[in-house]
């Protein structure tokens, strides 16, 4: 999409939006800070961008002095580390297809600055996986403006590592590789968006105040300190891996809920043996997960699972029969019971027998 | 001591008090549900009995028709397990000593039936150790009343798991043991009460009321499906330990401290990992452990230490020099800054340089 020139300054601008993606074995702990190369893989089911997005537009033009970006309206230091990995990651996959000879490589989009600007619209680092989505959409819309095709979760990792589950659709794994390079390190479609057509998620806000304690300091934190952790990442994880797959692949919810509530409290069970422990979850937080049991306990059946990243906001898996009978759980206050044979006492003002 | 004789009854009654501990090192889980033996040695502080103890009566007449029982001023059921388990071993070893001829054993204690009565001057199943206290009075009480004497904590522990280390007074650990009948699960005092004076623990009660989760129960559901209890208990503990051992013996605070708060961070951590997970501290308890660690990184010093059993209540460690500074850090409202010096604006209405 090229703007028609104005004054002889040629602005090439591209706008993308990527959405969010929630992870249901979750990543927590890097081996490698710089390159983001995570302790162990992750699985994570990608939402609809109807709710939850990130939008970013790109420009490029000879007139722009220097790179810049803007977040949800205000501007940001583009010297930030990440920013510039993936700023120079994509200008160097660029470069690349230049002097392999794409026809279709823009030379503007290498040769000049670009100004970014991108916005959410949901709240930002309050554990809704706005960095994913960021990250996704900032690294997809550069590329496109900078004529790069191909894989592209290797760079967008490098921004935010579950930026890079959030190139795809669908349900996607992050395999964490074993490379000190990284290039095996790379987000895969488990199965795309259509497959499992049944499946709501449901995002219950608790707050959308910033976490106290940010992602990436937290896990640096839990990796130094948290026996726990490294058990879970050495010896946990690869079993709960390959159950989510074959979980997936059936469509078979109760399996799917179970290992996705159970995984959510490992993670956070590892926040909490950090030292000093870092809590996500607050009491409404904790008051959700105790709805859900008892809802689940009541049918004898696993019908609704929830998942914490890192912040209070609950995210819900449920099925689409059962959106609707949840959603209203959340009930009215008391009420009058009209009909008399629901009396508790009978005629004599005693309880009757079966009260 | 005897009551006199009245009207041909003679009662025989004896009164005794016993403490609560709280563990550093934590319990949770059992190997054997009946013999109650661990799946991890432990260790704990055992508190004065000048604040919180237990206090039961222990009366014997031939005149009574069955055991019974009053707990807090009403009467409980005599029948249940435990109670069984603690009344037939101490009525087991005072026959034992009856037949190797000890002089001293009182035979009504042994042939009649008793009345007990017990209340605890605190909160009871709030998460401060009330069975622990509860059952090492009733045992340390039969056995005053029966004529027994020496290693009653095997006894006490079949009652509740951590009423063994209430036995004693000071630092005492309970030794998992290896035995498959228990004899070799025992509490043994790791340093007597007055090893270190200085030592000073603050009891922070956040709620009185009754846990939601019992520990019994709670801690059955952790064994049966935490995968991190499993590798605390195997990988973990042993260590701890050691180290806490250490730090006791050499009263160093900083070491007794941190470990501490990090065992009961991982305990709790192990809760969480329960399914469906198990949640004994609040946001009143977290606001606790953050101000302990604000605390101490503002003095550089581990200067505090929190413990959380199973409900929301702190336990404060701490030496004698800091008490009444961290009991006042719980501080009053807005105030007026007298001094101008302070202020943050210039005499021109602007910030100040250093502002």
């Amino acid at each position: 999409i090229k703007m028609p020139e104005d004054s002889g300054k040629k602005l090439t601008m591209v706008t993308c939006s990527a959405p969010v993606n929630i992870a249901v074995i979750k990543y927590w702990g890097k081996r490698d800070e710089e390159l983001i190369l995570p302790i162990n893989s992750s699985l994570s089911v990608t939402l609809h961008q109807d709710q939850l997005k990130t939008t970013t537009t790109v420009a490029c033009s000879r007139s722009f002095q220097e790179d810049r970006i803007w977040l949800n309206g205000k501007e940001e230091d583009i010297t930030q580390p990440r920013l510039q990995s993936c700023l120079r990651e994509i200008r160097c996959l660029s470069r690349k297809r230049r002097s392999d000879g794409e026809a279709d490589v823009d030379a503007a989009g290498l040769s000049h600055k670009v100004h970014i600007c991108s916005v959410n619209n949901f709240p930002t680092a309050a554990g809704l996986a706005s960095s994913a989505a960021g990250y996704a959409c900032l690294v997809y819309t550069l590329s496109r403006v900078m004529g790069v095709e191909g894989e592209l979760s290797a760079v967008s990792r490098q921004g935010s590592g579950s930026a890079c589950r959030s190139m795809y659709g669908g349900f996607v794994q992050w395999i964490m590789g074993q490379q000190e390079d990284g290039k095996d390190s790379l987000a895969q479609q488990v199965e795309p968006e259509t497959h499992w057509p049944e499946l709501r998620v449901l995002v219950l806000v608790v707050s959308a105040e910033r976490k106290p304690v940010g992602s990436t300091s937290g896990m640096q934190t839990s990796v130094e300190t948290s026996i726990l952790l490294k058990h879970r990442a050495d010896s946990v994880v690869p079993a709960r891996m390959k159950e989510m797959i074959e979980a997936v692949h059936k469509r078979d919810f109760t399996a799917f809920a179970e290992l996705t509530m159970k995984d959510s409290n490992q993670f956070h069970a590892t926040c909490l043996d950090t030292y000093p422990p870092i809590f996500y979850l607050n009491d409404v937080s904790r008051r959700v997960i105790n709805l859900v049991h008892r809802y689940n306990r009541h049918y004898r059946e696993t019908k609704v699972a929830y998942t914490f990243d890192a912040g209070p906001n609950a995210v819900i898996y449920t099925l689409q029969q059962n959106v609707e009978e949840f959603v209203q759980v959340a009930g009215p206050g008391p009420r009058v019971v009209e009909d008399p044979s629901e009396h508790l006492l009978g005629s004599d003002g005693l309880p009757k027998e079966s009260a």
